[in-house]
C-alpha cells in the first residue's frame, strides 16, 4: 500500500478497501469450529484480541431481543471491554425464556474459563432456529476443543462458522495512517434473509487496532451503523439476535482518538467504508437474490426523509420483482415513493434507472425501453436514482431482487 | 328472506350476506363492455342510479394521486351527489400530468353528456398500467355504445371490467330492514396486487338504496374503510388509484339515516359487512395467493396498536412464505409482533394457529408440529390469533401467502 496515495483519499473522503479480515487488525485472532448444532458445517466461531479491547455495540430493536444480546449487553456496560467472542450459529437462542438466558451466561462463562479471562471481557452471539434451547453440552465441548488459537487461527473459519442461509462469506478490510501508525480495520458478517434497516438476522463483527476512546467508538458505531446495516432490507422483517460488534484493542500505538483528533473524520470514514462493504455484501447475499439493488436519493428536505424514500423504494416487493423480470417499470418506482410517508412535490421528481432517465419533473421521459431492459439484464448491481428536487437531504440503500428462490428457501427453511 | 330474523340477527351485530350485487338496492343498474384498452376483456364499466344518489369517497393517501381521483373529488365536492360512474381497466392514467387530467376531465364530461347529466354527478375510476396516456377516443366510442341502460343492465359486466390482473369478479349484498322498509347494500370491487392498508390498487363501489344524511355517509365510510379495506395487505405496496365509492339513493323510502337513528348502528354494520366481504375476497385473490390469511389481534393497549401488530403479521414476507409453505413456524410470527413498532411485554402473548397454541407467555407451546401442519395443508383460510394480555384493544387483518406465482406475476406484468 502507498500509505501517502491512502491518506490522500482518505482526505478526499473516497478511502478503499484492501484484502484483509477480521485477523489483519494488530493481536486480533479468529476461528471456527463444528460443534454439532448443524449437520455438517460450521457452528462455532471464535474471536479473540491479544489485550482486552475497547468495546461497542448496537443490538435488534425487536423487542423479542433474543438472550445472548442481554449476555453481551451486560458484558460491555460492566466496564467496556471485550477480550474474546463466541459465536454459534444454527440455532439462535430467542423465545427461549429463562432457560436460553441461562445457557447464553452458560456460553459466556465456559468460554471466559476456557481462555482464562473474566466473564464480562466475553461477548456472545447466536443466530439460527428461533425457539428451541441451545444444545449448550455441544458449544461446551467444542469450547474444549479450542487448544492453540495461534494454530488454529483462521479468519475464514470465523466467517464460515457464522453463517446460517448465507451462500458467501462476507469480509471487508481497510487501512489509514493515524500519527505515523497503520491503524487497520477488518469485519465479517453474516446475513441473509430477515434482513431490514433496524438489523435483522445479521451478526457484524469489526475490529481495530486503533486506540480510540469509548465514547467515541460508540457514538461512531450508532452513527455508522445508521448510513449502512441499517440501510439494507431483504424482506422487511427484523429478527432478535442482531448484533454489530466493535473492538478496538489499541495495538497500532495512535494517540487516543476522540471527535477532536485530525485523524477522526478519517478514521470514521474508514469504518463506514468496511460497514458498507460488509452491507452491501449481506443485501447480495439476500435469500434468493441474483442481483444487489442500489437505490440513490439526493435533494430531500432532509437525510431523513431520503432515508424514508430509499428504504421504501428498495423494500418495495413490486420493485424487486420487476428487476429480477427484468422490467424497467418505473410506476413501481413512482407508487413507492409516494408511500414512502414524506412530503414531496410529485412534479419535480426525476427518476434514473442506471444511465437511463425514466422520469422527468414527475412525467414519463421517453427512453428507450430495450436499453434500459439491456442495462437490467448485464448487470448485477442495479442503480436507481431518484432527485427529489427540494433541499440537500441525500440517503442510499441497499437490497436485492424478489425472487423464485426467495419463496422457496421461505417455504421450507424448518423442515 | 325472513326479515323477522334478519333483524334479530343484526340486532346482535351479526349480519349476514345475501346473493346479490351493486344492482340488488333498487333504482342502481350497472353494466360493462368491451372498448379496446385491453386486448379481449372488457374494460369499460358503468353504474348508474336512477335519481341522484348521495355520494362519499375513501382516496389513496399515496402522494402520486391519479387524476380520475381528482375528478371524482371535485364531483363530489360540487353537491355531495353522484348519479353515474364510469370505470375503465387496463390503463390507470396515473402519472400522466395535464393531459391525464384533462383526458379525465373529458371521460367525466363524455359520460355525463351522453346519459343527460350534469358533469358534476359523474365520477370516474381507472386501473391498469401507470405512465401511459389514456386512449380517451375508445373510451368515447365505448360510452356511444352504452344504447340502453335497462337492457344491457348487467352486474357482472360491470364487476369483470373493472378486473385487472384479478382471478375471478368480487360482489357482496346485504339487507336490513328500517322503518319497515327493506333497505338494500351491494358491492362490487377490484384488487390483485398492490394491495395494502391505506388502499392499493383496489377499486370500490358500494351501493344502497338507503336514505341517508351525506355527513353521517361520510364518516360512516371512513370509519368501515379503516376496518376493512385499510385491514388488507398483499405485498405492502400503495397505489396511485384507490377509491372506495359509496351512493345512497334514498329510493328505500326509510326516515333519513343519521347516528341518531335507531338503526343506525345495525346499517354501519350491514355497510361493514359488505366492505369486510369485498375486502376478504381482494386479499384471497391477491396475486398468486393460495390462502387467505387472516390475523386477528386482542386484548392490546388500544385498537391502534392491535392494528399495528395485525398487519406487522399479516404483511412478513417470511410468515407469508411459511404458510405457503405450509410450515407453522411461529419464530417468524414472533418477530414480526417484535418488530411492528408498539410497546409489548414479550412474556404475556400468546399465539394461536387455527386450534393450535404455538406459544404462551412467550415461550414455545408443546403443540403437535403434525398437527399444525396439517391444519395448514387442509385450509384455504389460515387464521393466526394474538392475544398480548394487555388491555381491550382489538383488530382483525387479512393478507395472502407469498407463492411462486406472486413473484411470476410481478416480475412479467408489463411484458
Amino acid at each position: 500500500m502507498n500509505s501517502v496515495n491512502q491518506v490522500d483519499m482518505l482526505k478526499e473522503n473516497k478511502g478503499s478497501l484492501i484484502d484483509g479480515s477480521i485477523t489483519s487488525p494488530l493481536g486480533f485472532l479468529a476461528g471456527g469450529l463444528f460443534c454439532g448444532i448443524k449437520r455438517k458445517r460450521l457452528d462455532l466461531a471464535w474471536l479473540y484480541s491479544e489485550v482486552p479491547a475497547t468495546a461497542a455495540a448496537v443490538y435488534t430493536t425487536n423487542l423479542f431481543q433474543a438472550p445472548p444480546l442481554k449476555v453481551t449487553q451486560d458484558s460491555i456496560q460492566s466496564g467496556g471491554k471485550i477480550q474474546g467472542v463466541i459465536v454459534n450459529s444454527g440455532n439462535a437462542n430467542a423465545c427461549t425464556g429463562e432457560e436460553g438466558l441461562k445457557n447464553a451466561l452458560l456460553m459466556r462463562r465456559k468460554f471466559a474459563e476456557h481462555i482464562g479471562v473474566r466473564e464480562h471481557l466475553i461477548a456472545v452471539s447466536s443466530t439460527g432456529i428461533i425457539g428451541e434451547q441451545l444444545p449448550i453440552e455441544k458449544i461446551e465441548k467444542g469450547i474444549l476443543n479450542m487448544t492453540d488459537f495461534y494454530q488454529q487461527n483462521d479468519a475464514t473459519d470465523f466467517e464460515t462458522a457464522i453463517l446460517t442461509t448465507d451462500t458467501f462469506v462476507k469480509h471487508a478490510c481497510t487501512e489509514l495512517e493515524i500519527d505515523g501508525k497503520t491503524v487497520t480495520i477488518g469485519g465479517a458478517a453474516k446475513g441473509s434473509g430477515m434482513i431490514h434497516p433496524n438489523m435483522a438476522t445479521m451478526l457484524a463483527f469489526i475490529t481495530t487496532d486503533a486506540n480510540i476512546q469509548q465514547d467515541a467508538l460508540n457514538q461512531s458505531l450508532k452513527k455508522v451503523t445508521d448510513e449502512t446495516f441499517n440501510m439494507i432490507t431483504v424482506d422487511g422483517d427484523t429478527s432478535t439476535n442482531d448484533t454489530v460488534l466493535i473492538l478496538a484493542n489499541g495495538k497500532a500505538g495512535n494517540k487516543e482518538l476522540t471527535p477532536a483528533h485530525p485523524k477522526w473524520h478519517a478514521f470514521e470514514q474508514c469504518v463506514k467504508l468496511v460497514c458498507q462493504s460488509l452491507a452491501k455484501q449481506i443485501a447480495r447475499d439476500g435469500e434468493g437474490a441474483t442481483k444487489l439493488i442500489e437505490v440513490q436519493v439526493k435533494s430531500a428536505e432532509s437525510d431523513q426523509d431520503a432515508k424514508k424514500v430509499a428504504k421504501s423504494i428498495v423494500g418495495s416487493n413490486l420493485v424487486k420483482a420487476a428487476i429480477y423480470g427484468e422490467d424497467p417499470n418505473w410506476g413501481r418506482i413512482i407508487a413507492a415513493i409516494g408511500y414512502s410517508g414524506i412530503e414531496l412535490d410529485p412534479t419535480k421528481i426525476n427518476v434514473s434507472l442506471g444511465p437511463y432517465k425514466l422520469l422527468e419533473n414527475g412525467l414519463p421521459y421517453p427512453f428507450s425501453e430495450k436499453e434500459a431492459t439491456n442495462y437490467l439484464q448485464q448487470n448485477e448491481t442495479i442503480q436507481i436514482f431518484v432527485d427529489l428536487s427540494a433541499a440537500s437531504g441525500n440517503a442510499v440503500a441497499w437490497g436485492c431482487d424478489l425472487t423464485y428462490d426467495y419463496v422457496k428457501i421461505n417455504a421450507s427453511y424448518r423442515t
